[in-house]
């Protein structure tokens, strides 16, 4: 196996290993300071190693986007998991046989129709399902208003049955990543953490008291002044920024853990072009940042070292990617067959590419993790 | 195992399998009524079953996107490939050990500084490589002009290694996928066509006699008027087509392969709002026909029987796509629960989201076929 990026196929997506290490503590420590329990959503990375230093960090739990993630992370030990999209029939019975194996699974509802039947297959499976009540705190995507009776008729709807938990109420403020600048975003985390403020004042007027109150994003917890009354934070992009959270102000360029490696497969100094052989599968055609920077593109290259190119890629196809420039002195230098590294755009999308990541630690291979992928 | 749609895990991507067969006789005898040979390109599905339904069909061979591809398809028993992505120096090793195995392998190049090292790798290795001439006739992504001396000192290039074996001229009119109807990729096709006879006459002036002219892609191959003069045209999308090429005029929406099967996970009447556990993972966030007609959204819904839902997915995040309608009659036919399958956008990407297809007749399960993913 080679030791060195330069002799990696390509593309092959590659992980700064000194850069993650880094982001999780800094982002494990931030929590502890703002005296919240962190859960990381590990979505973002899918994978083990990645877990487990989140883990050693300090970590409580762990979100999943997918029963797939749920049922991986469970055999890999992880026993404290809530499955972040809402539950629906279909899902039931396999979130009972998760919990049935031991695993404390969390799953989310905001709809009146789910905790009666969740319930009666819970307790048919002789398993008791944590169940988070998901609230709208401005992200408008899914959750019920922090406000008004349905909130209450769902609380009540999941305390009815034995074999569910009601654990508390969840938001998400996913709007975060439209926000332009801190200030912006801090005024998104201020609403995301008043409306969950709000949302337990409105059960409490009805005589019930949620056990826990679960908010977050990776910028809205980089740029809350405080959590006061929250008790546990979710974050998942963290461990691996991309250019999207720089744009955002939750990282600098520098803390991007993710790129992918890549050759020059064309050049045309005429038209000022090089082509990559990595297109859309191989970095996603999500453009992140774009609506808040056009220049960000579909992603930024480095050389092998990591230093800046000065160019981006301006578009994908399927295994190609396109670069254009008028500057003839960095054409010069990136002849057919030469490698660079391209600077991810979002880091989710584009991990979810791979079926691994190569770990390394400036142009030497330190190993290589599975990305967990699939549903 | 599950006989019917209904019962699968969501997301799941699905193959309709009367409509797959129906497109590889129609495309196949396509290309026998112009008299050109038909090289798919396997791209579009990645998947051993497909390729043998087109070699049922009559095709000529198989071209590749990936090198992993490649190996994959001659372990089955597939020897005449060409990898569609021009060849660099980092790929000449793993070129000639597949044709160290007997494959027939074509790379393409359009660089001067490429033959003679390639030539001297092939020499080492005791192998043979067709070599294919990269035209550009328009698509402005990778090639030389058909007119002019790079053609022809590339030729000679080639030709000068006896380890290379020059297979003749290639070109892809990839920017027919920005034609607006039939007319349009008309031209764009009859300009590929005449670009390629211009290229051979280039080279005629010059003593050489290219021994193929190969072109193609799924639109203008739907609507070319002849290809008098030209070899072997190559296509992949048209195996599935997908909403992209309806809108282009390359097949109708009945002819559309893939679906991914969704659950509801969300409805809010007052918002009129439904949320499905299918996102850009899923689906990919290509946005394919989005520039052609803004309606197109991220993938349009149907029924598991495949009727038209008369619904559209709006946006997407990781795991969640987001459908709005102000149709309440619509809204109340989807409770949290329910099933829809999603017409795809861009067949190519989205499949490339998926490790298997479920292939189906109607409603009811027939097979799960692999996807041969990676690099």
């Amino acid at each position: 196996m080679t030791t060195d990026l330069a002799g990696l196929a390509t593309p092959t997506l590659l992980l700064d290993h000194a850069r993650l290490t880094r982001n999780v503590s800094r982002v494990a420590a931030r929590a502890r300071t703002l005296g919240v329990r962190l859960r990381p959503h590990v979505k973002t990375h899918k994978c083990i190693e990645v877990a487990r230093l989140q883990a050693a960090a300090g970590m409580r739990g762990l979100m999943v986007s997918t029963l797939a993630e749920a049922r991986t992370f469970a055999a890999h030990g992880f026993d404290d998991l809530v499955y972040g999209v809402p539950i629906e029939p279909g899902k039931f019975a396999a979130a009972c046989t998760l919990a049935a194996q031991g695993v404390r699974l969390g799953v989310l509802t905001d709809d009146a129709g789910v905790p009666g039947p969740l319930g009666a297959v819970a307790a048919a499976a002789g398993v008791v399902l944590d169940v988070w009540l998901k609230v709208d705190t401005g992200y408008h995507r899914c959750g019920v208003p922090p406000d008004g009776p349905a909130l209450v008729a769902l609380a009540e709807g999941i305390g009815a049955h034995r074999a569910l938990r009601f654990a508390g109420l969840l938001t998400h403020a996913g709007h975060a990543y439209h926000a332009r600048g801190a200030d912006a975003v801090r005024q998104v985390a201020v609403a995301e953490r008043e409306g969950m403020l709000r949302a337990k004042a409105t059960l409490a007027a009805a005589g019930i008291v949620p056990p826990s109150l679960s908010l977050g994003s990776t910028p809205t917890l980089t740029h809350v002044d405080h959590l006061d009354g929250i008790d546990e934070v979710r974050a998942g992009n963290y461990v691996f920024f991309d250019i999207a959270q720089a744009t955002i102000g939750s990282c600098t360029r520098e803390d991007t853990v993710l790129s992918v490696l890549a050759a020059v497969v064309h050049r045309d100094r005429g038209a000022g072009k090089l082509i990559l052989d990595a297109g859309g599968i191989a970095l996603s055609k999500d453009r992140g940042a774009v609506d808040l920077d056009p220049a960000t593109g579909y992603g930024e290259l480095l050389d092998l070292d990591g230093r800046e190119l000065g160019l981006r890629l301006d578009s994908l196809s399927q295994e190609h990617g396109v670069v254009t420039t008028a500057d003839a002195a960095r054409l010069d230098a990136l002849p057919v067959g030469a490698r660079v590294r391209i600077r991810v755009n979002h880091a989710c999308l584009t991990a979810a590419q791979h079926a691994e990541y190569v770990v390394h630690e400036g142009t030497r291979v330190l190993d290589r993790w599975v990305n967990h992928r699939g549903w």
